[in-house]
């Protein structure tokens, strides 16, 4: 995979989403919510997918809207299906994610992304807008959300929610990925001194508040959730985040592994995955593509104490039952 | 600089020093001791060369035998005095260690390395032979170490000590560098392995014993020093040696914190050309040269609580005084 940087900044920038469909409830973008109807494309690998995971369990859309796991490590064609039998997604009978960009949109040379939303009839991509993908499962999904679905996006809480999900954004989702890919030396420094500023900043807030935004969580704790539960694996080292691990760091560490042992976010998470998406697929960072054997991910199930804080994590609702068989994760 | 690997296993395996001559009290290999007659030439980045430069101090033979400083960064024709006016070694007169090499041995066609204990009145390098040179340091050079040197490596000890020596070295000095220089996944999960089950049975001989040989300082800690302080800035990360870092281990990081305390061995490490060497000249490693910022190196000084095991850190002598002014390392 090639990566690109400014050639005179050295810097990494996420290119902008090209398809942005919305599927709601009123399908006012001729997309309506409808179950069994789209396919949600992930890689377990991929924090930004990994959000459409987490969601999707906790408002329990797993019927409504199946998913479909592409492989952790692209090939020059992009993310594609060779976990399932034939190398081909069983529903949309795809071997390459871009097949469905393609049938969208035929001269298409932009990049291919998870999490992408597919229409199964037609086989077109709606969607791979993800920052807006998790607030209609939220919003316009209502009438399929489980019995006790939590409230992710309150209204009386958005504003608040959108504020922290832009500093999120920019110095912790985005900052990670522009340390590790940055060409030139300035352009780590600034990344990595934001985003330990940032991890500084988010530790004080949650130090006497057990969730980020309100008493119960929301989209907000979901979207830093899959950051930090990359950083010790991954971040740490190969994007060269390494003023502290998240272990290190006692309050970012506790609030991650409360929502790490929360029913639908650890029952997402696929360590293997993780580790070699990044240190195989990188190569312009880890020439020899080999995958380290640690850390020690036994932490992770260890006692957190953030009970003592109070907080409601699902609300006036309940947490979701295990998940489906099918999307079970292997141990290893 | 390439890093030669074993096309069929993608291992890696340290050449043997070619240069094996030993500087002697009674002179027996035609290189008598005699103080101020050869120079130590070290990188302060390189374990191998770093043993020298503690041994030196803790035995008081700054004088007797004054130290070059190689940049950490070679190039293509390796170690340089490029820190020096006019990059060239004030004494000895020459750009690169390599001049030594081919003053001794015009043909010669080997690898570079430190530590290098050159002729001065000759210019021809003597040894290469990290081994054997603190050994030498200890128990030829006596007539020269200072009042009160502490005995590093005693005859009454010196089996346990070789014996310790050669454990540390195969799975600890040296596996360190067979995990980062891998280059297929076997052979890197096999030094990874050795590494942390050796690091493993160091910490429980270390849980109730304030020094790895005997009650005192040996050459046994120094050889173990050199390899644990340059852990979490680069063999953690550079190297994927990341089951944890020293200080997620609690008795090797108090046992190091305790050297690292200890007059001779701190004042020792720059953390400066440790981080710049490793992570700008192994490109096949890290292409894009980018040295990270972290870690958080301000543990060290923290209280290590090894005093309460006993021990008498120098035996019957005392710690040496601070390091000469033109050594003192700067503090970034």
């Amino acid at each position: 995979m090639t990566i690109p940087t400014d050639p005179d900044t050295g810097e990494f920038h996420r290119s902008a989403n090209h398809f942005d469909a919305r599927i709601t409830a009123d399908g006012r973008d001729g997309w309506p919510v409808e179950p069994g109807r789209y396919r949600l494309v992930v890689s377990r690998a991929c924090p930004w997918a990994s959000r459409g995971l987490i969601v999707r369990r906790l408002l329990g859309l797993e019927q409504a809207l199946p998913v479909a796991v592409a492989d952790p490590i692209q090939d020059e064609k992009s993310w594609r299906f060779t976990l399932d039998p034939g190398d081909r997604d069983p529903v949309l009978g795809i071997k390459y994610l871009a097949e469905a960009y393609f049938a969208a949109e035929p001269d298409y040379d932009g990049g291919i992304s998870v999490p992408a939303v597919v229409d199964v009839p037609s086989g077109k991509l709606v969607t791979n807008d993800y920052p807006q993908i998790t607030l209609d499962l939220s919003t316009e999904w209502t009438a399929h959300h489980r019995e006790g679905a939590p409230e992710l996006y309150p209204e009386r809480l958005r504003d608040e929610i959108d504020e922290v999900n832009r500093g999120v954004h920019a110095d912790v989702n985005a900052a990670v990925y522009e340390a590790g890919f940055a060409a030139k030396q300035a352009a780590y420094d600034d990344a990595y001194r934001r985003l330990f500023a940032k991890l500084d900043e988010l530790s004080a807030r949650l130090e006497k508040q057990r969730f980020l935004v309100g008493d119960t969580i929301t989209e907000a704790d979901i979207r830093l959730f899959t950051t930090l539960v990359r950083f010790d694996p991954v971040y740490h080292g190969h994007f060269k985040c390494n003023r502290e691990k998240v272990a290190e760091m006692p309050v970012l560490w506790a609030y991650a592994r409360d929502l790490y042992q929360t029913p639908g976010f650890g029952d997402t998470v696929d360590f293997d995955h993780i580790k070699r998406h990044y240190y195989q697929v990188h190569e312009q960072v880890n020439p020899t593509r080999i995958v380290p054997a640690g850390p020690d991910l036994s932490g992770w199930a260890s006692p957190h104490g953030r009970e003592s804080l109070g907080g409601r994590p699902f609300g006036d609702g309940t947490p979701p039952g295990p998940p489906p068989t099918a999307e079970e994760i292997d141990p290893r």
